[in-house]
C-alpha cells in the first residue's frame, strides 16, 4: 500500500465515525464509546489503505484478516464495516447492544459479516491472531509451498488492534513469545496506547516498557504518537501510514506498533477520562463532541453522505483485488490440479475418502484382552488419520510424548534454524506443533488456526491443565469451531505426580461448558470411534477427548458395539435377560469395573445392565425413544462410576441412584493404589448397586 | 551475606545432593531427577548462604521465604531441608513419591516443614512469590512503617528458583509486570536456564531474550553461566555468589538472575538430555553419576556424614539469626504496644472484637423492600469491616468500581510516584490493590499474600473471568488458604455485554472444586451474613462470593432468618403449614422468584416451601438431621431455580424434581429481558412446581 493519500473526505469520514460511535452508545444507554472515538482514524486508515478485503465477499479466501482484540470497542469495527459496505447499515448501528442485533456489545463470529472472531475476553484476540498467522502459513505450505513470498493466492496478512488490557493478560504474552519464535512476518499488531483503563491511568498497574518487551520476543517494533511534542493532539494518519508502510516492508518478524492516543478525543470533558471507557458519554458531552466536529448537536446518527460514498470506494478496490486474486488462483489451479482438489475438499470441510478405511484398518489391529492406555490409542488414531488428512496438524504444550500427540515422521512447525537435536526436521510448513508450557495460548492459537484457515488442528495437555486453557475452550464453544482437545492423564490413576496434577472436578467443569462435546472413551475401540464421529458429525462443535495415562483393557464388548454406540453417546455394553434390576453407567477407565461388577452381581442373581457413556453431550442429542431404551425410567436402581466428582451424574441417577465417585483432592502414591484407596473399584460398584436396589425397595 | 566462603565440604555436600536426588528418583521408579541434580549447587548456595532461615523453627516469622516454582524438581528442596536440619530424614528421601510420604512428587504446603507453598502447576510459584513480597510489604506497613529499610523485624526477603516452563506460562508474565511496577526490592528470582524442557531443547518454543523481557518489566537482571567459554562446565558457586551479592545490593527493584546450566550434569549419557527431566535415570546412569562424583556405584542413599554435619551448621546460624531477631522484635514490642497487640491478633488469625458490631451496624441500615445489587451490598460490608480490620486489603483486576472492591479513603498499594489523577493517594503500604487486567496473577498473588503474611486479602473480577483465575483458585483450595473471591456480574442479567461476559456454567464449575466454598447470597442480609461466616468459621478454606450486577429486593424473610440461616448453607425462607407439597430451592437473584412463585402457588392451594441455598458446601457440612429437616426426603416434588446450568442441582432434585435453569450461552440484550427470554421467572418456577408435583403423582 504505497500510494497513501489522505483527503478532506477522509477527515470527514473519521469525524463521522466518532460521532456515530458516540451516538450508538448513547442510544444503547451503555457501552464503550471512548476507544471507538479515538481509534477511528487508525481503524479507518487500516480498512481503507492497508487491509486487503472485499466487502462484497466477506469470506473471500484471499482477504487479509482483521481482529479487534479489545472486543468492547466493537463499534470500531461496526462503523468501518458500515463504511466499507459490508451490508451493515445505519439501522444496525442504531440497534447497537440490543437483543437480536447484528451489532452486539462484543463482536460475535458468525453473526456479523466481516467479523473474523468473537472477542471480549481480553488477550485472546491477540493470541488467536497469532493462530491466524500459523494457519495461513501451514495452509500455504500444504497448497503452494514453493511460491515466492507474497505471490501466492494463499498469502495474506493478519492485522490486530489491541489495547493495554490485551497485553496485560498473560495469554497474549504466551502467544507473542511464540509469534516471535515463529517469525510470523504477516502479522501486524497496532497497540492502542491510550493510557486509560477502567481504573484510570494505566501507570497504576502497567509500568513496563512494552516495546522492549516485544523486542525481547523477537518482534519488530515501532511507535507513533498523536500527542504532539507541544502537547497538542493531531490525528496524523499520514505519519501513521508511513510507520505502517515501513513495518510492512519487514517480512521476517511479527510487528508491534504502539500508537499513543487520548481516549475519546476530542470529546469535551471526556477526553483522556476513564469514564469514557465503559459508560455512555452523556448528552452534554455528545453534543460537545458534535460541535467540535462540525456536526449538529441536535441530530443523531447524521450521515455525511459524501464522506460515506468516499469511504465506500474501498469496496471497489476490494473487487479489483479480488478479481486479481481470482486470476492468480485460477493459474494456480491449472498448475496444481491435485492440490486444487485438496483445497476444494478442505475448504468445504470434507473428509478424505480414505478416512473411514484409515480408522477401520487401525481398529482391525486392536486385540480384545490387551491393555492399552487410551492416550496411546489416541496417538495411534491421530497417526492413522494424519496419513490421509494433510490438513490435520497439532501438538502439545510441551507434553507431546506424554499426550501422544506426536505425528510420526512429521516435520516441526518452526523455522529451520530452530531445529533441535530432538526435532531435527523443522521448517515453516511443518505439521508438528510445539507450544512450550503455554496451555492457554495453545487453545487460543488453535482457535485462530480454525478461524483463519481450512486446516484442522488438535492440541494436547494434561487434563489438569485444561484449567489453564479453559477460557479459550469456552470461546471455541461459543464460536462453534471444531477445536479438538487431547487431554490425557485423566484421573488419580496418573499416580505419583499427586494432587496438583490429578483431575477431580475437571470432567464436571468441562461438561458444563455449553456447546462443548466431552468424550471419555473406555478403551481402544471407543477411542477410535470417538475420533471417527468427531470428524464425521455434521456440527462444528469443539470436542475434548479425556484419556487415560494408564493401560485399560481392550474390551470384547466394545469391539462389537462401539462402532454404533459411541456416536450415540451412551449404549448398552452388557445387557441382561428381561428388565434389569439395576443400571450401571460408567466412562473411560471405570467401564471395566462396571463390567466386572455386573458379572459378580449376575453370580448373585442380580441382573445389572452396563451402559458405557462415552459422551453425555452426544447422548443428550439422541431422541427420547433411544434415551428411554438405554435408561428405562422404570429401572430406578442406578449406579454411576467415574473417577471424578459425581455432580454430572445425578441427572441420571435420580432419587435412588448411588454414585461411585471421588469428591476430594487426589493422593500422592501409586496410581492403581490411589484408585483403590479412593474407592474406584468393582467391589464398590457392586455395593452401590445393592444399596441402590435396597433404596428402591425401601421406598416402594 | 558478604563473607561467602566455599570449602571442600561444600563441594562434597553438593555432590551428595546430586547422588541422593538420583537415588530417590531411582527408588521411586519415576520422577524428575535432572533439575535437582543440576540445581544442587544453586539451591545449596541459597540455603547455606543467602536465605535467612531457622530449620529448628520452620514457621519463624522473621525468616526469608523460598519458593521452588518448578515443583516437579521437588527433590531440590527436600535435599536442602534434609541438609539444613528441618527434621526431614534420609528415610523421608527414600519414601519419595510414595503414599503418605512427607516427600511427595510435588511439594505440598502444610505437609512438609520448610515448604512455603504447593507448587507444580507451572508459573504459579513465581507469580505467588510476587504476592509473598506484596504481603511482606503491607504487613510491615501495618506494624512497623517507619523503620529504616532492612532494620525492621518485619523485613525479610523472598527467593525463587524457577525454570523455563515457569516463565513461559502467562501468569508469571502478569505477575512479573506487577512486581516491576511495585518495585519489590526484596524479591530475587533465580532463573534456571537449562535449555531443556520435556520436548527437548527449549529453542523449539522459547526463543525470546528473557533478560530483556524482565528489564522491560523494570527488574534488575543479571546472568551467570556454569558453562565456561571453552565449553567445559564448572559449578562456580563463588562466582554465582558474587552475582547474587551484587543483586542483593539492589533494593529498589525485583531481581531476575539467569543461571545457565546443563540439566543432570554430570550424569554420563544424561547430561543435557531431555529424558533426565521427567524419567528416572536408570541404574547405569546413576552408577555412572556416582563414579564421576566419587561415590560407590553399588551403594544407594550413601551419606557423607562429614559433609552433612557441615551443611547442618546452617541450623546454628539460623538459631543465631533468630535470637537476634527475637531481640529486635522484643524492642519493637516495647516501643509499639498497640501494634504488638494487632500483630498478636492477626498472627493468631483472630478477628477484632468490633467485627460483629461492624456488621451488625451495617445490617441495621438495610431496608426490606429496597432493591440493592449484592455487589453493592458486598462493597458496603467490605467497607464496614475494613474499618475494624486493618489486615483486610484487596482490589480488582481493573474492575474496582464494578466489583465494588474499593475501600473508601484507602491509599493505593503502589509507589507514590505512580499515583494517578484517579488514585492520588498512593504509597507502598496502601491497602487498595490494582491488578490491571490480570485475573490469574491476581489469584496467584493473593495466594502468596496469604502464605507469606498474616494479612487478609480479597480480590474481585467479573464472574465470567473466574475462568482466567481458576487454576490459582484450585491451588488455594488445595492449600486450604482462605482466599476470598468477589465475583460479580453473575448471570445473563448483566445484559448487553453479551455471551462472552455472561456466566452460565460457572457456578457448577466452581462448586466442583473440592475445598472451595461457593456462596451466592440472595440479598443484602445474606451478603452480610456470608462475610460474617466466612471470617468466623473455624476452617481456612477459601470462599467465592457470587454477586449480582443488578438490583435485587432486600427481603423481609432474610432479615429474620439470614443471620442463622446463611451459615447453614440452606434454610427455610418461606414455610407452609404442615408438610409442603413441593420444595423450591433457589440462590442469589432467583430467590425472589422462588418467593413469588410460592405465593402464587399458595393462592392455588399448593403448599410450597422456599429454601434459600446460599452455599451448597456449607449445607453439606450440616448433620443429616438438619439436612432432612430442610429437605424432607418424603417430599419428592422439588424445583430448583438458578440462572445457570442445573448440573449442581440434580443431587437435590431426585427423580421427579424440575430445574429452572439456563443450559445455553447467554444473550445480547437487556439483562432483565435476557432473564425472561431464558425462562428465569416466577411463572416458570410455578410451572416447574406443578410439573414436579404431577410427576410424583404419576409415579405413585
Amino acid at each position: 500500500m504505497t500510494d497513501f493519500k489522505w483527503s478532506e473526505l477522509d477527515d470527514r469520514a473519521v469525524k463521522m465515525a466518532k460521532v456515530l460511535s458516540a451516538d450508538a452508545v448513547e442510544k444503547a444507554g451503555s457501552g464503550h464509546p471512548g476507544s471507538p472515538i479515538s481509534l477511528a482514524p487508525i481503524a479507518y486508515t487500516l480498512y481503507q489503505h492497508f487491509i486487503k478485503h472485499d466487502p462484497n465477499d466477506p469470506k473471500w479466501a484471499g482477504r487479509d484478516r482483521f481482529i479487534l482484540s479489545g472486543g468492547h470497542a466493537s463499534l470500531t469495527e461496526y462503523v468501518q464495516l458500515f463504511f466499507s459496505g459490508y451490508g451493515l447499515t445505519l439501522d444496525d448501528l442504531k440497534k447497537f447492544r440490543t437483543a437480536g442485533t447484528r451489532t452486539p456489545g462484543h463482536p460475535e463470529y458468525g453473526l456479523t459479516p466481516g467479523i473474523e472472531m468473537t472477542t471480549g475476553p481480553l488477550g485472546q484476540g491477540l493470541a488467536s491472531a497469532v493462530g491466524f498467522a500459523y494457519g495461513q502459513r501451514y495452509q500455504r505450505g500444504l497448497l503452494d509451498p514453493d511460491a515466492k513470498a507474497g505471490t501466492s493466492p494463499f498469502d495474506h496478512k493478519v492485522w490486530v488492534i489491541c489495547g493495554e488490557g490485551d497485553v496485560e493478560e498473560g495469554v497474549s504474552s504466551e502467544a507473542s513469545s511464540l509469534a516471535g519464535n515463529q517469525e510470523l512476518g504477516n502479522l501486524t499488531v497496532i497497540f492502542d496506547a491510550n493510557h486509560i483503563q477502567i481504573e484510570g491511568d494505566t501507570k497504576l498497574a502497567f509500568g513496563e516498557d512494552i516495546l522492549k518487551r516485544y523486542e525481547a520476543y523477537g518482534w519488530y517494533t515501532d511507535e507513533f504518537s498523536f500527542i504532539q511534542p507541544d502537547g497538542t493532539y493531531k490525528e496524523d494518519t499520514e505519519g501513521l501510514a508511513k510507520v505502517l508502510e515501513k513495518a510492512e516492508a519487514v517480512t521476517d518478524r511479527p510487528k508491534f506498533i504502539k500508537v499513543d492516543s487520548l481516549i475519546a478525543w476530542p470529546t469535551p470533558g471526556k477526553t483522556n477520562d476513564p469514564s469514557s471507557h465503559g459508560s455512555k458519554l452523556g448528552s452534554e458531552a455528545v453534543a460537545g463532541l458534535k460541535k467540535v466536529l462540525g456536526y449538529d448537536p441536535d441530530k443523531s446518527f447524521e450521515v455525511d453522505e459524501e464522506a460515506l460514498a468516499h469511504a465506500r470506494e474501498v469496496a471497489q478496490r476490494g473487487l479489483e483485488a479480488h478479481a486479481e486474486w481470482d486470476q492468480k488462483i485460477d493459474a494456480w489451479r491449472k498448475a496444481n490440479p491435485d492440490k486444487a482438489a485438496l483445497y476444494d475438499r478442505i475448504s468445504q470441510g470434507k473428509l478424505p475418502e480414505e478416512f473411514d478405511k484409515a480408522i477401520d484398518d487401525l481398529v482391525d489391529t486392536f486385540e480384545p484382552g490387551s491393555k492399552v492406555a487410551t492416550r496411546k490409542a489416541s496417538g495411534a488414531v491421530i497417526n492413522a488419520i494424519a496419513a490421509v488428512m494433510p490438513e490435520l496438524w497439532g501438538g502439545s504444550a510441551d507434553l507431546g510424548g506424554s499426550n501422544n500427540t506426536n505425528i510420526k515422521g512429521a516435520a516441526s512447525f518452526i523455522p529451520a534454524k530452530d531445529a533441535t537435536v530432538q526435532w531435527p526436521d523443522a521448517n515453516e510448513y511443518g505439521r508438528q506443533l510445539h507450544f512450550g508450557v503455554r496451555e492457554f495460548a495453545m487453545g487460543a492459537i488453535t482457535n485462530g488456526i480454525l478461524l483463519g484457515s481450512d486446516t484442522r488442528p488438535f492440541n494436547g495437555t494434561f487434563f489438569q491443565f485444561s484449567d489453564y486453557e479453559r477460557p479459550s475452550v469456552r470461546l471455541a464453544a461459543l464460536m462453534k469451531i471444531p477445536n479438538l482437545y487431547i487431554w490425557t492423564h485423566d484421573s488419580v490413576a496418573l499416580g505419583e505426580d499427586g494432587p496438583t496434577h490429578q483431575p477431580i472436578e475437571h470432567l464436571a467443569a468441562v461438561r458444563g461448558i455449553p456447546q462443548l462435546e466431552v468424550v471419555r472413551p473406555a478403551d481402544e475401540y471407543e477411542t477410535a470411534e470417538a475420533y471417527r464421529y468427531f470428524f464425521e458429525k455434521d456440527n462444528t462443535l469443539p470436542a475434548a477427548l479425556i484419556l487415560t495415562r494408564q493401560g485399560v483393557p481392550t474390551l470384547e464388548e466394545t469391539k462389537a458395539k462401539a462402532r454404533d454406540g459411541v456416536r450415540r453417546g451412551a449404549y448398552v455394553l452388557v445387557d441382561t435377560e428381561g428388565e434389569p434390576d439395576v443400571l450401571i453407567m460408567g466412562t473411560g477407565s471405570e467401564v471395566q469395573h462396571a463390567v466386572a461388577a455386573a458379572k459378580s452381581l449376575a453370580d448373585e442373581g442380580i441382573k445389572a445392565r452396563v451402559i458405557s457413556v462415552p459422551s453425555m453431550e452426544w447422548f443428550e442429542e439422541q431422541d427420547e425413544e433411544y434415551r428411554e431404551e438405554i435408561l428405562p425410567s422404570a429401572v430406578k436402581a442406578r449406579v454411576s462410576v467415574e473417577a471424578g466428582i459425581a455432580m454430572p451424574w445425578y441427572k441420571y441417577l435420580g432419587s435412588y441412584g448411588k454414585p461411585v465417585s471421588i469428591e476430594s483432592f487426589g493422593l500422592q502414591g501409586d496410581g492403581d493404589e490411589n484408585m483403590v484407596d479412593l474407592g474406584i473399584t468393582a467391589e464398590h460398584v457392586e455395593d452401590a448397586a445393592k444399596a441402590s436396589i435396597a433404596a428402591v425397595e425401601a421406598a416402594e
